[in-house]
Parts: structure tokens; sequence; C-alpha cells
């Protein structure tokens, strides 16, 4: 029958009709029809990328990088530093392999420098007020880089000027302990002049202590003992080898805080209120100058008096001894004196920020910050330019990929470089203070590198425990430098390493104290930082810090000869910020780890059993509080991290994996109080505020116990304690209810 | 041909085959298939449900809430406050109209309290020491519900005993400038009692007040003139009217901050630091005792001396006089004193919020925070059961929902009963001291309502500006009590408007001082935040505030007779309360206004151009950076506006709404700086820290104008104007950056 055909036909065509409609519903994934956000909202980092830029960083890119960079010093604030703000810009702003955008924030900062008409000048003076000796007002001129209008003589920054004249004695570093000592031994200090090393304490604080005992002028030296592991001679020290030369002189910062001095918590804006600079506070308060060893021997192996102590003695070849005053069988009269002239002047200057931006493709509102200071003191060929180096190369790589159109990045990838590092982290600070919402709100991690190679043997990382992993992870999978055969974890774990109780050993993370552009914002925003280099071995060096840190002889030839020839350290350190930031912009789940929070929490609270316990139990404060918040925080932290275990085994949505991302970024922050520590500036994250202890434990409550020690009960020291650990208990219970399930009270 | 044939019919199976394949792809959404969250996570609010909820709210079940809630009275941490603790966990933990979780959250605070072995008492004392008069010590028993043991005796929370007795001064309101007035009278103060009245400044401040010229005791009492339009007899007062009996007396806490006295910027746990009271500064400095104006007039009404000035004179039938003493022809013999004997003692107390959840289903880190709180003075039928019972009402309104399986909102909902706010906001301000970092990251507005209905005029809302827009839309949708024909705006706008440059006649909105819960909120967290309730009408009295306020006399009759006759006006408030928080918890997009800022730092900058722009120019402060940095606002917060719109024009991806809520949410809190007001606890919003001043524009810098006014240039008054300035700039350039387009730097 012609209609049963008919019908059979129009079925047979529906039923392929449905068919396809269900095919083309169920079988074809929206993809091409969908967004381009919503594919790439579950996607996780793509290590095909990572290898990528693993392999495009290479070591003599990074050192044509620092020969230009420190081909001519680039004082915060000068001609040249300000050319690099234009070359970094170039860098950034390039076609190939540039960034999204890239511009400068510019602040007027308070500086010190010395005075070009009036050197100063550090002498001794006969009885009868003539010169016997000067010491050197610039450092000798070895490679023909020492000299030049543009190597800023070696001062002591925002150091007063003033004249001070008096006996010589010796400080040793210049500790209140120091000065205590030199009293106990009945040394009048009223009007002397203080000889102290570098080392042990800050800068500034060796003229604050001398101040209070009555010093007049402080003199700062770097002994061969702490620096050149003794060896003193030129043709000891650079440029035959690594070590300091004796006319080098490290220049420094003697400012008590960070940022900009006269605008505290607010961006040194033209217009901005300012302190009146008689009023603010900070600056060392009496003249201090420092000095070569060539220099500092004379004077110090001339002294008569006490010998010193044994740990005070150091390498100048004769035994130290305390004056005050020479001894009248040595070079100089008995009753001569040392005047210290300082001329120092303080100025409002320009400095610079360059920021630039590569926007994240799903999170542009999430940052991971990656900055280094770009000031140096003279030619800053290892601080910061070793850094800077570093961070041109890793911005021209991933620059590179973004133009090209391979990459981008998940989250937005920000790059700063710093002004005014070298006066007091000024650049970074006016920053954060300018931006502290914006900042705080989104900032995922800081990663810092400012001395990118300290020496060549091995990794150094400092960074607060969540940051740990994601960096032990990148280092397991680069090469060490030098070590085809080895990761760069598998040697850093021999030369730092330490026992974990949750791990075994494991390499040794360092902390973060105020040394670079980290400071404010760990301690001030509470963003998980970590600070990455390459340095030495502490089996072969006892050396401070590198030897011709912030002298004139820290240069390019300084560098290629001394630190890491070939520069594979370099090209190993740019590897690992790649990789770890890289981890942090793309990875699906931030790889912040926050149940090793828990380990430290632990050992501080132990240390603080161990050490405070009994004194506390006398005085009536418990550690019970402390102890059942740390509890709180594990078993929080643990259930945490299983719920991530469980979504990461499926497809988690993109909003769920937000709301876990968003507990991860701001666990650093329940951290912060501002009302911890009163008398410091911008210093608010209770476990990590770099206040002076020996104990590694809760700041804040070790500096008061060390206080109340020596006090009665109910004294107000002990009650400070006590709000102490109050502190620290709620910033604990804090934390751990901020990662707890979002909905539960 | 049969392979023609044949090939036809492929072909044209083929051909349906892809048609029904295309269909099936694109016309038909994927719904079905996908996740449940995906789906709801584009949802907007549901019209419906929102109707729903407005008609089931129910003016007799509030009523009924509230003849339980002020059945008896419930002092903070007494027996029956305890007892509504566990009325509302038993509310919210309801199978069929609880919350998904409820609990407490205690704490132990320092509350002050009459002695009950010696109650304070005000006496007049004949030249002999003999009592001639005793104020009462209590109030009249006019409905039998005044007397009782669990009726505290009126007096000055946190006043310090003391039994001082000196002559009589009437002292206006007790400021600064009432004090200076009678001493350029040429009155000594030295010695005496004060008597002052309610209103002006702040309880504590006219203790403070008085203490500094000298004074020994103070009394305050309520003028019938600023309470009850004048009327004081019997037959003109409750319970024959709404008005404040003649031996009614307001209760208060008189300490000077907010939060527990003892544990500054730390929750009040058992184990926490605390201050010694004897150290903790805050609490008036001499005794002060509060008395009805019964009582005060026998005492003012016989005072000698000078006529008090035109605006010092009241309503108690007699010309008032300054003292010092009492004339010879009246009441008492001359040199007849008052004492006032003061026996209040501070007792460390149990103090607990009840906090209960609704977790949201799309985003549960998102808190929608709903607060009131339950403690009172005495019965507290107004204050704060009127609000604790259209709290209530709305949890069960929503719980209902909720239990059924009809409704979970987006975002979760937090409702929060405090505690011991009568004595200093002291329960939420330990919770938010408790919790600071969570909800501050995760709360996108507070609502409260303390007392719902002073009186059944007109609805009133206090808040900050992005939350005008949301409150607005509501009174739109809510027909006003007893007018079927007219909106809550509506009728609103007919009481209480304003001129606004952008929207014409708008309802106006007031601001938010520290008279209740959302203090901490606002201040210490910056999270937008607002005040609902129902009040008078200014044009029929000048009521300082419902007459029975704090007294005896709050009762239920007094709501149900003379305040909310019918509940209407408490359903309403429940209805405003609902709607907003329903918008905030389920719409799309946050109904955040961001854009109304602009209107407010607009006027602020206005007002101080015109009242401070000649003298600020005069010593060299320009308000230029301020000006730009509103300009700056204004474009940053129209920009982001008009993103909004395009993205509501399509079906915006989620991660991108949640990106662009976080910037709404998150705006308030760029307006924090906790440097700021040094002296001030917790006030760290720079907008609207609650520092005296009459011109409504920047706190701050209104407060440093009005001290630098009388002083020379170079001043440190004008340095202070100047940070504030600074201040103000920052934080506004600050909240037009987190507006910006979030990966533009």
């Amino acid at each position: 029958m012609q209609w049963v055909k008919v019908l059979g036909v129009v079925v047979g065509a529906a039923a392929l009709l449905a068919v396809g409609i269900i095919l083309g519903h169920y079988a074809i994934s929206k993809g091409a029809d969908s967004t381009a956000s919503s594919i790439s909202a579950s996607q996780d980092l793509d290590l095909e990328i990572l290898e990528t830029v693993m392999g495009q960083l290479d070591a003599s890119r990074i050192r044509e990088n620092l020969r230009e960079l420190s081909r001519e010093p680039h004082l915060s604030s000068t001609p040249r530093d300000e050319a690099l703000v234009q070359l970094l810009l170039q860098r950034w702003q390039d076609e190939e392999s540039g960034l999204d955008l890239a511009k400068t924030f510019k602040y007027e900062v308070l500086l010190s420098l010395p005075s070009e008409e009036q050197p100063n000048s550090v002498t001794v003076v006969g009885p009868t007020g003539d010169i016997l000796f000067s010491c050197r007002q610039s450092e000798e001129n070895l490679t023909g880089e020492q000299a030049g209008p543009d190597v800023v003589p070696p001062y002591a920054a925002y150091a007063p000027p003033g004249t001070p004249q008096g006996l010589l004695v010796y400080a040793n570093q210049g500790s209140e302990d120091d000065f205590e000592e030199l009293q106990t031994q009945g040394i009048s200090l009223e009007g002397t002049i203080a000889l102290t090393r570098y080392g042990g304490v800050g800068r500034g604080d060796k003229a604050v202590n001398a101040a209070k005992h009555g010093v007049a002028g402080v003199l700062v030296y770097t002994d061969p003992g702490d620096i050149n592991d003794g060896q003193s001679l030129p043709n000891q020290t650079f440029p035959y080898s690594w070590g300091l030369p004796p006319s080098g002189v490290e220049r420094g910062s003697y400012f008590q805080y960070f940022g900009d001095p006269l605008t505290p918590y607010l961006p040194a804006n033209p217009s901005s209120f300012r302190l009146d600079p008689a009023n603010a506070t900070g600056f060392p308060p009496i003249p201090t100058q420092p000095i070569g060893f060539e220099d500092a021997k004379v004077l110090l192996c001339n002294l008569q008096g006490n010998s010193a102590p044994a740990t005070w003695q150091g390498a100048l070849g004769c035994e130290y001894r305390l004056g005050p005053g020479f001894r009248s069988d040595g070079d100089f009269p008995a009753d001569s004196q040392v005047n210290v002239s300082v001329y120092n002047r303080l100025e409002l200057r320009n400095a610079s920020n360059v920021v630039g931006i590569i926007r994240g493709a799903v999170e542009p509102d999430r940052y991971v910050f990656y900055g280094n200071h770009r000031d140096s003191w003279v030619h800053g060929a290892v601080d910061p330019s070793s850094g800077t180096a570093v961070l041109l190369e890793v911005t021209r790589a991933l620059g590179t990929l973004l133009k090209k159109g391979t990459w981008r990045p998940r989250r937005s990838v920000i790059f700063g470089s710093w002004g005014a590092e070298e006066f007091g982290l000024i650049g970074s600070t006016e920053f954060t203070e300018e931006l502290f919402s914006k900042l705080q709100e989104r900032t995922v991690a800081y990663i810092n590198v400012d001395i990118s190679v300290f020496a060549n043997v091995s990794f150094r990382g400092q960074g607060t425990p969540p940051v740990q992993s994601v960096i032990f992870t990148a280092a397991k999978q680069i090469s060490a430098p030098g070590h085809s055969n080895l990761s760069i974890y598998d040697n850093w774990i021999r030369y730092y390493n330490r026992s974990s109780p949750v791990y075994g050993v494991i390499p040794r993370m360092g902390t973060l104290a105020a040394g670079s552009d980290y400071a404010p914002f760990i301690h001030f925003l509470g963003i998980s930082s970590m600070d990455l280099a390459y340095t030495y071995d502490r089996s072969k060096t006892s050396a401070r810090i590198y030897p011709t840190y912030h002298t004139a002889f820290d240069t390019f030839g300084y560098v290629e000869n001394f630190v890491d020839p070939g520069f594979s350290s370099h090209q190993a350190v740019a590897r690992m910020v790649g990789n770890v930031l890289l981890r942090l912009s793309d990875s699906l789940f931030l790889p912040l780890n926050i149940t090793d929070y828990s380990e430290t929490l632990h050992s501080f609270l132990q240390a603080a059993q161990e050490d405070f316990g009994d004194l506390l139990q006398q005085n009536g404060i418990s550690l019970e509080p402390l102890v059942t918040a740390v509890d709180k925080f594990q078993g929080a932290a643990a259930d945490l991290d299983e719920q991530i275990s469980e979504l990461q085994k499926g497809t988690p949505d993109p909003l769920q994996v937000r709301m876990i991302n968003d507990q991860l970024m701001l666990l650093e922050r329940s951290f912060l109080n501002p009302q911890a520590f009163p008398e410091e500036r911008y210093y608010s994250h209770v476990l990590w505020a770099p206040l002076t202890s020996s104990i590694t434990t809760f700041p804040g409550l070790a500096i008061a116990y060390s206080t109340a020690m020596n006090t009665d009960p109910g004294s107000a020291a002990w009650a400070e304690v006590q709000r102490q650990l109050s502190i620290v208990v709620a910033a604990v219970e804090a934390a751990a209810a901020t990662l707890r399930p979002v909905a539960d009270l």
C-alpha cells in the first residue's frame, strides 16, 4: 500500500532526525560554542608550557642583561637609575616579548646623600689638633670602576651631620650587650667614638645603642674574619679572588624602619602630608660613618686598654683592645682622638617603581606578584642587578609566549621593579601603602628575587610555610647547575636540610625578616611570600654575606669571575622563579600548602613550652589555650586538605575551586594583628615579625617573655606576656576558623 | 534506476540525521545534563520566593513573639537572658522552621551592676547633715511590672562608686561648652554636683566633661521638653499615653568606647588577657546617677543663682537657674547640698551571642549577616525585643521554606542574636574580634535591626551608600502599614526626604554612628551596613527618642497600646528585612550600588570646600588632590557600573559574576585606615567615624580643622589637618583602584 510506504518513510525520517538530535545534544561537547573562559576555567597547569619556559631561560641572555644593568652605577633617583626605568619599560612594552601593560609609579621620597662639596672624613687628630691619619674617602680604584662622579662615596645613609671627636673605643658589633660589657669593664663611654664591626645587630641599632651610652660618633667596618675567612691581603682579595679588598666599604641604610621616612602609612605622592624631618623618628641619633678594614686596622690595632673578649677578636692581625684611646707605644700619641665628620644631607628625590602585568585569562583578579629592586649602591652587579637580570629574562620568556599567542596565564602575573630599596624598601613599601586593599584582597603570593646569586653552590629559599611545597616541587624538576645528575632539590638538601616531623629530612627553608622587598608584603599585607636565590656552602665559608656587598667592587667582573662564571646559577634561579610562578599562576588549585603551617605552629609551640613553660606557669600563665588553638588549626587544615584531594579526583566546578583557593590565599592574612606591636611600623604578622629573638617561636611572646623574665610576678611586663599570648591564641584560632568549611560557624 | 533511489534515500537520511544533530547541539541547552550547581550558579533572585516570604511574615506572630520576649526583664547575663538564649536556639534548631545550624558564642565580659545590698541614692542633705529629700530609688509601679527583683534599679552603668556631696549646679546637657558657660558666668564648679539632662552629648561625655571642671558627681535626667513635648503630668504620660512618666529613668552605659572594656581587640574568652580594671580607660571618672524628672524638678526648681540661658530652659514648669546651691526661699535651707551615693560594681559575667546559619547553595562563602541584640535594661519591649520579635519571624519564614526544601539561598545567611549590647555593643564586638578575618573576607553586608519600631509613622533607614539602592527597591515593593495605596517608599519620602543631585527628591537615609551593633561591622571591619526601623513623624513630636526608652515602662503593654497597635509596622519592618536580605543573598549580581558612593564623596568634598576651603588655602593646604581622587572614583565607579550593565544583558559566566561581586563587596573595605584615629578604639572608616562634627564631611578632616582653626599657621594642628587630608585622599584613591578593571595597574 502506498500509504504504508509513505508512513514508513516518514517514521524513518523522524527517527533519523531524532537520533541526530540526540547525538548532537549529548555526544558533542559545546566546545566551540562555549565561551573560551568556561573551557579554560577548569584547565590545570600545562606542563608542556612549563617545560618550554624552563628551556627558554637562557644563561647568556642573563649575562648580557647583567652586563648592561651593571655597566654604570645606578643609585636610586640618579640619571642612570632613571635610564634603567626606561630600559625596563622598553623591554616590558616590546611588541614581541613584552607584557600586556607596563607603567611607572613615581614617589617623592626622603633619601640621604653625602655632600658633594664636603666629603665625609674620619681622621686621627693629635693632641695639638693636627691630623695624624686620614681614612680613605673612597675605595681604591682597583679595576677602573671605583672612581668617577657616579660612585657615591662610602657613607651611612640617614646618619645625621656632625663632627664629633673623642677617644676611640672598640665596641664589637655595637649591640646593647656589647656596650654594657664596656661599661662593666669600667670604660667611660661619654663623648667617645665607637668603632664597631658589621654584623650581629642592624646598622641603625649600632648607632642607637651607642648613643644610649653617651657615645658621640660611630664607625663601622667589615672585619676580614667576618667576610673573607680571615684573608686580608690585596692578593688574597678582589680582583684576585672573591674576597673584600682592604679598602672596601659596605654602604647601607641606617634608618630603623622601612618605607619613606616622612610618610608612614601613606603613599609618598608629591602632595602627601609629610612629617617634619626634625620630628621624624628612626634616624640614627649620632654621626656614623663606615670605613674599610685597612683603615680600621690602623685605628683598632693602636688602641690601648683591656684586651677585648675572645668573641670580639677578629682577623686584622693584632690583639684587639677596647680603648679608650690609643696606646702610647703605637702610631699615635696617647690622647690622640678620632674625628668623625659627616655632612650627609636629607633630600626629597623621585623614586620610581616600574610595574608590568600579564592579564589572567580566567581569574584576572588574582595576582601572582614577582618583584626585584632595581636601585643599587654602586654598580650593584650582585645586589640587585643579578636579580634584575633574571627578572628581565623571565619576563622575556613569558612575554614571548604571550605575544605569540601561545600562552596566557590563568591568573594575572604582575612584575615589580622597585626603586629606592637600598634606602629602606621604599619603592615597594610606598606601593603597598598606595594599593593596600587591592593587593591584599587579590594577591595569591609574592615572589622576591633581590640578589639572585650570592654564590653558586646551593639553592636558598626563604618564605612562609604555604610556599615550601611549590618551591620543593620546582626544585625537584630542575637540574642543579654544575650537576647534570642532580636536581636543585637534591643538591640543596645536601647543604641546608632539617628533620621535619612530617616529612623526614628535607631542605631547610629560611624565614622572612625585613631584608628585602617582601617585608611589606608579608608583614604589612599578610601575603604568603618567598625569596629565591643561589648561595654559599656554609661549610666552606663563614662570610656574613658575599664580600663585595654594597661596595664599589660589586661589579660585572666580580660576578663573571668569582660568583657565577657561566651564569648557570643565575639560570637556575630564573628557572626556579619561572617554575614557581607558573605553578602559582596556572594551577587550578593554588599550590599553597596550608597543612605545612601546622608543622610551624607545633614547632613554635613546642619551643615556647620548653623554653618558657616553667616560668609562665609560675606566673599563672597557661599555654593550654595555645595548645588548643594549634590543635584546632591542625584539624581544620587537614580537613580542608582532604576536601581538596576529594575535589581533585573529579572535575570540580570552577566556583568551588575559587572558594577553596580563596581560603588558601587568605590564610596568611588571618595571622595579622595591627595592634600586636604598637612600637613598630608595619609589623603586623604575629608569627614572623622580626623582633629580635634567639628562640624560634612566636616573636611577640618571646620578646615579652625576655623582658618579663627578670621582673616580679604581677608586673606590667608579665601582663604584656599574657597579652602577647592572647594575641597569638586569637590569631591561630582565627586562622583555623578561615580554614573550616566556609558555611560552618 | 534502483541505485539512484537508494542513493536518494541514503542522502535524505543523512541529511535528516545531520539536521537533527545540528538541532540537538545548538538549539537545546544542556539543562538537564549540567550539574545542579552550574544551573543555579547563573540563577538570579526568584521573585516568587520573595513574594512568598513577604506574604508569610505575620503581624500576630510577631506580636506573640514580643509578648514572650518581653514578659520578664532580661538584662544581659541574667537567668532570663540565658532562657532567651535557649528560646532562640530552640527556634533556630526547630525541625520544621529552623536553620541549618545554630550555636552560642560565649564570652566573659566586664559588666557594671548596682549593688543589691546598697542601693544607689540621691539625697538633699541639710546644713546639719539630715536628709531633707530623697530621690526615688526605683520607678513607680504603675502597671505592676516595675517592681520585682529582676527590675534593675536605675543606674549609670560603669559609673564608679563614691559618695560625693556638694552644692548643686545645673549644667544643661553637660557638654564642654555648657561647663565653660558656667565658668564664664563665674560659677565655681570645684566639688559641685552637676545636674544635667540627657541629649546633646553622649552619656559618658557628661561625666568626663564635668570631671574636667572639678565637678564631684553628676546627675542626669530626661526633661519633659525633650521627651514628652512638654507634657509631664501622670495623666498625660504612660500608662495613659505614649509619654515618659514622671518617675521614669533612662538607664544606659556610660562607657566611652564599645566592646568589652578589659579586652580591646581581643575576644573576651575566659583565658584571654585582661586589662587591670584599675588601668582600663573609658570609664566615667566620677560617680554618676540618672533620675526621673519629677525628682529633677524638686532639685532644679529650687536652685538659686542666675537664670539659665534660653536654650537651657526646659519644661519642668519653673525658671531654670544655674546654682550653685539652693535658694533660701525654696524647699531647702540655703547651703543644703546634694549627695550622690553610687555603689555600682564591676563584675565579670557571661555574655552569649546566638548565631545561626542557612548555608548558601552556590556561594556558601559569601555571608549576608542579619543581627539584633537580645539583652535589655528591663522588659525591653521596644528595645530590643521589638527587633528580636521581627528576627524570629523572619527566621521562621525563611526556615520554613528551607526545611520544606522549597528554597535555599545562593549565599549563606547568618543570623546573630547579640548579648550585652546595652553595656556597649559587647557581644557583637567580641564576635567581630574573634572572627575578624573570616567576616571581613566574606561578608557581603550587615543588616541591623535593634529597635524595629520606634513609632508607626514612617520607615527609617540608616546605612552606607551602597545599600541605599536595595533598600529603596524593597521599600517600593511593600505597602506602608496603614496606607493600602502607598508603598513604604512613597510614605517614607513624605517624612524624610532629600534632594539628590543624581536622583532628584528621594527618601533621606541616615548615617551609621555607634548606636547599635552595626558599629564594629562598619567601623572596624568595613562591611557595608544598614539599620532598618519604623519611626516617628518629626513634625508631630520632638521627642529625643521614644519616651520609655531604657525605663521599666518599656513593656509589651506600651507597645501594644501606644507604639504599634496591630503590629503592622513591625510586620512592615520584617518585610523590609526579608526583602533586602533575599535580594542580597539571592541576586546574581550583588545589589550594592557603588556609584551612589560618588554622590556622597562629592557632597563631602563640596562641604569641605565651602566650609574649609579658604582657611586651608591660607595655610597652604590644597584640596586639589582630593578633587582629583573623587573624580577618579566617580569615573571608575561609572565604568564598573557600565561593565555590569553590559554583562547583565547576556548570560554572564559565574566566575565573571563572582569577580565583579568581589569588587562590589570589598569596596567598603578600602575606606578603612587603622592609623587614622589613634586615640579612638576600632574606628577605622575614614568616611563614617563618628567623631563629633557638625559639618557633613570627612570626619577626620573636620575634627582636625576645628582644632587647627584657632592656631597659627605651621602649628602641629595644621600638620594634622594635612595628615587627615592625605588619609582621605589615599583612601578615595585606593577605593577607585579597586573599582578599576581588575587587571589594570
